[in-house]
């Protein structure tokens, strides 16, 4: 178990107020032990106590050990919460993590087990600081990620349907070591583009002159890269590139404004700021980015309605777009680290114009 | 919408006594709409309520609509559950979805929405039953992977380890247009076969005389096949016959007493008497099978403790095994579709004992 991201989840469950909480979320336990659980529909369940051992719950099928917990197995006859229950401090309140299945929950509470049932988000919050094990894996991640995007841009020809470029994704993040992606690679030609969550299709084919957008992530070590580019296939119209540069000033301005103590709610509004100010306010309709590590999105984001702090150790995305339907849709994605006096971008690629000579 | 399909969960939420229910499972809302929606960390919710309009709430970063129900949005600086609040009715119970996330459950609570709050799996129960829709793509996704268990087993040769048959069996069902798998196709040559759940490694690498288990699905237009079956490289000890063979009755007979009327833990059991009854009972130490369709483990089982009664339509696997530590481990695995008089078993594969030449 890595003992220091424990503490620092037992810190804000003090901070909360709270003497016990479950974690029970996959990639939270993949967090706190390093070791993948996949229980399926199976109750698995870490209840923490404040000055005992924590007691991990799982289904016997499934073996494991480490000294730093309790662990108790249950078989397929017996029930999870039933087995849970006597380690419970009945006269207190009970932290549940954000994804503990409502049926557990609700097992819980007709067993009476605890005073009252919270959502805690200790876990989350202590993801939100990398350590620093975390920190280079997400570098060596992002910097994959580049590596493959350039590759990416090299695929592109013209008659390459989007379903085609999504396949030969998959095959790129492999070539270079990666066999999962963080997400299903989005790969949009023009207006397609003005659907963030476009699915790639095999009747739309690259011809010259078309513009592509490639929002695409794959998971080194379990920790997950994520960026948007787009590219022109000849010379982008004047409309075209006021739009880009938009686009690019809002990432590069809110970029800037990162470092310890700025609220993220402030770096939303610096994007923003300068959509809106242009006229486009109403085609950003999306925050500015969200945190990330062993998920592709973590828990977090950057928002108007963010109340978090930027703090050393944090890694989020910053993406603006501008989409106007039927039209262009442009987004422009990098991840930050936020350092001690600003924040580094993981991701070097290029973020200039640039026309991709397709005609192969 | 299917509304065959949620005609049927309405009917389970009446024999529960419940006029309100929230579907959120992404599953669910798949089998209900026939559409995939991801809204990750986004609070997303179908409420059903008995003679009204069904409301769907949800994130407006989704565009969505269907005449069947109501669609209400909220953005990113709104709250989910404080959106649903209105159009529940406060002094009912509420049903849940088993895998609702607990953080929304806890908002309502806080909200007081609901007189109570009862698990409600209406919703499974309704995907015990397939339609015809959904018996046919099973069908043909069984059939798939038969062809490609016979793919697979053609790749079986001399140095090849556990971890390049499983990037191969990816490519196998690439090759017959499958582009996802139901689970982490398992791979376990020798004793690694006793671990139920081994994870393929590059370090054992097949040689003559060994023993290879394979426990894979792929998913055809949404639906999952899921089979295992065990192969030989050289003539098995006499040993490995009678393991093999105890295994493959405890498949048969099982599969030979399913019809509508029986009980799944009587099915459980009559695999389960012939290997304990060779004296092997401790080593079966998982349940005879699950239910599927979507999802590889759709909910339900065949088990000692399942309550469950055979019906038209129900779709499970059998898969009953003997895992012997350091020594030997063998599954059998078919999926089977109970029909009016009996069952038609999906996989066509072979059981009997095969042994493959696999110096090539």
């Amino acid at each position: 178990m890595y003992l220091n991201r424990l503490e620092s989840v037992y810190k804000h469950m003090e901070r909360d107020g709270l003497h016990q909480a479950i974690i029970s979320d996959k990639n939270a336990l993949f967090y706190l032990f390093g070791s993948h659980f996949e229980s399926g529909e199976r109750m698995i369940a870490l209840l923490l106590r404040s000055n005992m051992k924590p007691i991990f719950i799982l289904n016997d099928l499934f073996s494991f050990s480490d000294k730093d917990v309790d662990v108790i197995y249950y078989n397929d006859s017996e029930n999870g919460p039933d087995k849970l229950l006597p380690y419970i401090e009945h006269y207190m309140a009970l932290g549940i993590d954000k994804s503990f299945p409502s049926r557990f929950l609700i097992a819980l509470m007709d067993l009476h087990a605890a005073s009252a049932y919270k959502t805690s988000l200790a876990i989350d919050y202590a993801r939100f600081i990398k350590d620093d094990i975390e920190k280079e894996l997400m570098i060596t991640s992002s910097h994959l990620n580049d590596l493959c995007m350039e590759d990416m841009k090299k695929s592109l020809r013209v008659g390459i349907s989007e379903f085609e470029l999504q396949e030969e994704i998959y095959r790129i993040y492999e070539r270079h070591g990666i066999s999962r992606v963080s997400f299903t690679p989005i790969v949009a030609f023009n207006a397609n583009s003005t659907d963030p969550h476009h699915t790639p299709d095999s009747k739309t084919i690259l011809e010259e002159g078309d513009m592509v957008l490639l929002d695409v992530g794959g998971v080194y070590k379990d920790y997950c890269s994520d960026m948007t580019r787009v590219f022109f296939t000849s010379e982008p119209t004047s409309f075209e590139k006021k739009i880009y540069n938009l686009v690019k000033e809002a990432n590069q301005e809110a970029i800037k404004h990162i470092k310890p103590g700025v609220k993220l709610s402030y770096i939303d509004k610096i994007a923003r700021d300068i959509i809106e100010g242009a006229g486009y306010g109403k085609y950003f309709n999306h925050r500015l980015g969200h945190f990330i590590g062993i998920e592709d999105h973590d828990f977090g984001d950057v928002s108007k309605s963010s109340t978090i702090i930027a703090a050393p150790g944090m890694i989020f995305s910053i993406e603006p777009g501008i989409y106007i339907k039927d039209k262009i849709g442009v987004r422009i994605e990098d991840l930050v680290l936020v350092t001690e006096d600003g924040c580094r971008v993981l991701n070097e690629y290029p973020k200039d114009i640039t026309i991709v000579d397709i005609k192969k």
